[in-house]
This record gives structure tokens, sequence and C-alpha cells, in this order.
């Protein structure tokens, strides 16, 4: 039994149009109008497929291939329909379509299962106007709740409540998740690697054994505003200057490291005009590593040396932590069935932790959880030129295919 | 004869309630309500003095004192009445209500003149909405013309013809100002330093010789936004980390050669989000000095540093010049006479170079420009901080007043 690779290109190219724009990448967050219509889609070839559709209180769309046992609860497969602006058609499609036709290659071949088959697709999995990304995992995970929701807006102001009730899900709804995580026995995730781990050791895939930890921070470096002409560069108290040293000291401690990873990702100038030295500068400080202490080494060597700029240049560093996400270590039955799968296939598979916050991440807290990766063709993501290369989706497929054959009897202890 | 200070610091005062924000700073640019308030008061109080009032066509407000000489022309003194947003209520006003408190200290004194000595008040001095710094002095000499603004409009898509139409200017009144130039025989403004050379000198004011040269470009660094937690360090073409470095040079140069001054003030980064490492990072570079071949200088060393940064770093820097400002010599007649004057009045003074462009800088092209500076506490501008000491005013406008008494002798051949 083998996935139909072809099928599946097919389904990828389709689910591409949506949201498709003049860049060639693709626009589709959650809420929008191009997410409204792939969600149309996909349920509606969830109904011809026969499965039992389930939309919950945050719009996670799941749908259910019966198995044979009585009340055995489901393996859940998935990943999520959303991405960030201008995108690429593999980062969460990739996981879901894979799903899809695994479900139907085990309906082509009349495979039954002990478990039920289940597939999902979360909501909001990518950083939204909501500043919520993993939504949908988090909300069923009981992570985010209708509580803390209740005054979620966009930027625009609409409330995230009438956004979900649009597609099904609602706050209301949100109590309902918790009886239906009983459910779920096991999660594995299809997603692309978004790095280059894979492609340097030219292998295909990895199953993902952890999850790594991130850190993220605000910085605000002040200094002086004052006119650009007549402050000699002595007099100086350049807010701008400040934090170009401090972001290189971030790139020379991760570099010399090797472990960590740290970036400056957003960054903001005030007064931001070309006649006046820059007075504050606000930035986002991001750190991830495979373990807290890592990422706590790397927070406090980087922050002595940042000190140490403030004192020399006479400018103040405030920082305010507000993501302290602890490493998340996947389980290890299902990375073993993965691994000896990967080995009885003949398959090279490495296992590798990842650097990227996933749905798996979340799902860990309430069943046993893994994922696998797949090559992503130079590293790239969240951009237009993302691609996996046919050969290594397909092994990819067939391997948690095979999996989950495993992994039905593991779980019913056959 | 001497000026009444008081008078000039309730005036001060006065002038600084119009557009105060609640930061305590005066956010006065013009053509805003605040500016057209401004302006009202300003034009009745030169009326009730009894001067001659003009308003050109980029609204330049001008009023005019008669001299007992036929047709000799003016001595025009005056500065701004517009601020940047919360600016402080020396830089610009100071050279304006000074102009008024001495034409105010001669009718008070009866004391008569062979020429006309006029006040004006230029528009639009500060960088503004409408991306037209000293636009009212650079209207007035012809360097802006009435065909080159008629599609100018602010980033609201208001018409600056409609704009200036509201304050007794137009673009169909600019032809008058080539008629008014012939008129106009020197103008002397009084301006704050805005920066610390008076006050590390501990002189109070200082007569300014030239203006020195600006040099402008934006800055396009272009690396590969990436996925901030799978793209490892080795792998990025971060572009933020590429401009930081690139900022440092700027800094580190110029530091070093003393007599430049060069300032990354605003910058822009992209996407900017938190979790993609920075794909492109746009600035503006500046570079003042006091002689052209300085600044060429400044502009090829630093070049070639980052010529070298983005071959290490594998990005593309792109630069196009869009301001080249050549510095301008004042008129040494003028700076002899306030030299010479100063000494009369045994007040010491230094001469400097402005670091800063000043309407002066523009009517140099039509008349003998000079300027005179006075000292500003810890170099502070454009901020609520700005502050001279009464005492450093006093001096500088009692150097004005006498200084204008010799210069109508002289330029009248006496």
């Amino acid at each position: 039994m083998k996935i139909n690779l072809n099928r599946l290109l097919i389904d990828l190219e389709k689910y591409a149009e949506y949201g498709k724009n003049e860049l060639g990448g693709i626009t589709r967050p959650s809420f929008s109008q191009a997410d409204h219509q792939v969600r149309q889609l996909f349920i509606e070839e969830l109904e011809e497929m026969g499965l039992k559709i389930t939309i919950d209180g945050a719009a996670n769309i799941w749908g259910k291939y019966r198995g044979t046992g009585k009340k055995k609860g489901s393996i859940v497969i998935g990943s999520h329909l959303d991405s960030v602006p201008n995108g690429g058609k593999y980062d969460g499609p990739l996981g879901v379509l894979m799903a899809k036709e695994i479900i139907k290659t085990i309906i082509d071949h009349n495979v039954t299962f002990e478990h039920d088959i289940e597939i999902v697709s979360f909501t909001a999995e990518e950083s939204n106007d909501f500043n919520l990304s993993t939504f949908g995992s988090r909300s069923f995970v009981g992570k985010l709740t209708a509580e803390m929701l209740q005054e979620a807006r966009d930027s625009k102001g609409s409330l995230l409540h009438n956004e979900l009730e649009m597609v099904g899900g609602g706050l209301d709804k949100f109590s309902m998740m918790e009886n239906m995580q009983k459910d779920k026995k096991a999660f594995i995730e299809l997603h692309i690697e978004q790095g280059q781990r894979l492609e340097s050791a030219n292998i295909s895939m990895a199953v993902i054994n952890s999850v790594v930890g991130t850190y993220r921070s605000f910085v605000k470096v002040i200094g002086e505003p004052n006119h650009s002409g007549t402050t000699m560069m002595v007099n100086r108290k350049d807010a701008l200057a400040a934090a170009s040293e401090m972001i290189l000291e971030v790139e020379r401690y991760c570099k010399a490291k090797g472990d960590v990873v740290g970036t400056v990702g957003r960054l903001n100038v005030s007064p931001n005009a070309a006649n006046i030295i820059p007075g504050q500068v606000d930035f986002i400080f991001e750190v991830r590593g495979e373990t807290g202490e890592k990422i706590q080494h790397t927070i406090d060597a980087i922050y002595e040396v940042w000190h140490e700029i403030a004192l020399k240049r006479q400018v103040n560093i405030q920082q305010e932590v507000f993501l302290d996400q602890r490493p998340v270590a996947l389980d290890q039955e299902i990375i073993t069935i993965l691994e000896n799968t990967a080995m009885e296939m003949n398959e090279p598979c490495l296992t590798l932790p990842s650097m990227a916050v996933h749905d798996a991440a979340h799902m860990a807290k309430i069943t046993k959880s893994a994922m696998v990766f797949v090559k992503s063709i130079d590293g790239k993501s969240h951009c237009p030129e993302e691609y996996s290369h046919p050969d290594d989706i397909d092994r990819a497929g067939n391997l948690i295919l095979q999996g989950i054959v495993h992994l039905d009897r593991t779980l019913s202890g056959i």
C-alpha cells in the first residue's frame, strides 16, 4: 500500500490557487476570503470521502474515518491550511493534504484499522493579525480559553469571536473541545523542515523528537534624539548605533555557540527622520534552543554584553519578556515506531529537534504526538520559493502511512 | 540703544502657547491650525507696529519699517515660526521674535535708518509633510518654482497650492517674488546653535561664516528573509545584521575624522516580523561637512567598507543619492561687521560654520546673508527641552541690533 503521489501533487497545486497573489506567492491568513473558500473546498472533499466532519470552537476542521475497534479513539494526522502573507504552497497544506491522501489510500485499499483515522486542519497556525499563532491547537488543548479570548480583536477591531462564527466556530463552542480531547490517542504532523539540515545531510526526511523552546522579549533602547547636523559625533547618544552593536552581539554569540539561534527580526526607530539622531529603538529579541538551559545561558551572556554597551554609550536598555516557551519533548513511543518503520522501508531518516513551533508541540499536551519533516530546498519557507521535491514528499508520506499501520497495532496492544 | 529682553521673553512664552502639546512641546508645522493662529497673531502685531505687510506666494510674511533713504532697499532680519512635531520654543521663533523686538526697539528709540528694516517669517522651514523643508526661502529665491510645485501634495493628498491659499499665498502669486528679491540688500538670521560648540567654549554666541553641505542617499540592503527558528546562523543573509555593521562604520569613521558628521536617522526593516530574519533594510545615510571634498572623502571611505561587508555577508547594497547640497559661504562683509561689532561691545564671539541648513543659506543666493547663533543648553533642539539662556539671547540680540546700525551705514557707503 502506497500513497498516490500524483494525486497529492495535483491537490497541492489546486489548493495553491486559493489566495495566490501577483508575486506568485500565497496570501491566505485564517479568516480571509481565500481561507473561507479553501475551508469550503476542504469540507466538501472530506464529505465526498465519507468522513464524519466536526468543526470545533476554534474552527478546526476534523474528518473521521471510522475504525473497526469499539471506542478505541482516533489516530490524528494533519496540520494547517492557513499561510503567512506571500508564503508558499507547502508550509501547512502539505501536512493536511498528505493526511487526506493517506486516508484516501486507506479507503482505496479498503484497509481496516482498530482506531479511527482522523484528519485535522488547525485554524490560524501562522502569525496573524490577532497575534495568536498556533491558535487552533492551543485552543483545542485548553491553553487558550474562551474567557481569555473574549475581547480578542484584530488590528481593524474585528472580534475574533465573530470571525470564528463565520467559519463554524465560536467561543460558545469552546467547551466541546475538552470532550473531544479524550478521543485523541495520537497525533502525527507532516511538515516541511524550513531549514537546511536535511539538505546538508542529503536525506529526505526526519522524525522529530522535540520542539525547541522560544524566548522573546521587547527591548527598548533609549538614547537621545538630536539634530543630525549640529550634534557632534562625540556628543551623541544614538539609540540606533547602540542597537546595531547589540544586534551584532546576538549574531556573534549564537554563531559561536552553534546550537542556539538568535534573531532581531522586528525593529522600529523613533522618531525615524533623516535629520534626527535616533532617540529610541524598539526591537524584538528572539532566542531558540533545544533546552531551557541553553536558552537561559544565551540570554544571560548576551545581556551582559548589552549592559556594557549601554554603559559605554550612556543609553538605557529596558527588556520585557513576553514569550518563554519551554522546549517540548515529543512522544518516544511514536518516534521509535517511525524510526523502525523507516528502517523496515529501507529509507534513510534522521532524528532531529524542530527549530520552529508547530501544532504538534501543543497537541503533545493532551496526546502522544510526533512529527515528520520533509527536506526543504535551500531551506526556504514563508516565501513563494518554498519547495520540497516530490520524491522526498513521497517517502515521508509512505513513512507516515506505514507508521500509523504499526501505531494502530501498538496502541491496541496487538 | 538696547533690546528690551523682558518684552522678548514674554513674547517667546506667548508664541509657545500655540501648538503646545500634552508633552510640553510645540507641534506647529506650517499649515496646521496652530500655524494659522500664530500667523494671524503675528500679522496683527506687525500691523500694530505700523509695518507695511506683504504676504508673498510662498506665504512668507514680510513687515517693513520704512527707512529715510530713497529706494535704498531693505535690511532683512528674521527666521521661521513653524516647528517640528514636539519641538521647542526657540528653533525659529527666537529669530522672528528677536527681529520684531529689534524693530520695536528702533521704533521706541525713534532711530532712523537709510535702508528699510524688514522682518520676515519664512513658511515651512522644518521638515514637513510635503517633504519640502526651507520651503519659504527656497521658493523666494527661485530654487522652487510654481511649475515644480503644481502637483505637490502632503501625505493626505492635500494640494500645497490650496494650503498656501488658505494663508494668503498661492502658486499664482509666485511671480511677485522675483520682483521682491531686488529690494533685499542684506539678510541676517538669528538662530539657536542646536549643538554644543558654544557651550563647550563657554561663549554666548557665534557669527556664522558658512553653512555645511549635506549629502543624503537612500540605501537598500537586500539579504534573504527566512524562518528565524529553522535557519541556522551560518546560513543566514540577515539584512539587519549587515545594516548594523554599516551603521557602526558610519559612526566609527566620522568619529575618527571629527570634522564631518554621519547619521542613519531613518531605517525600516522588512518584513519586520519577530520570527522572520530581515530580508531587506532601507535606510537614509546622511553626511554633513564644511567642504564638498570632506563630504566626498567620507562617502568614498565608508562605501569601500560597506562593499566589503556586502561581499562578506553575501547581501546586496544599492544606493541612490537624493540630496547633494554644496556648502554655502555666507557674506564676508556682514561677517566682518558683526565680528567688529562684537569686539566694540566687548562681547566674546566665535566664528563658526553652521552644521545645519537654515533659510539664510538659501537667501545667500540673492543677497548678502549672514547668521548669528546663540548658545543652546546641552545642545538640545527639536525637543521640548530646547533652551537658551536669557543673558545669551540678550547679547546676541544686541549684537544684531548694533550690527544693522553699522550695516546700514556701510551699505550706504557712509
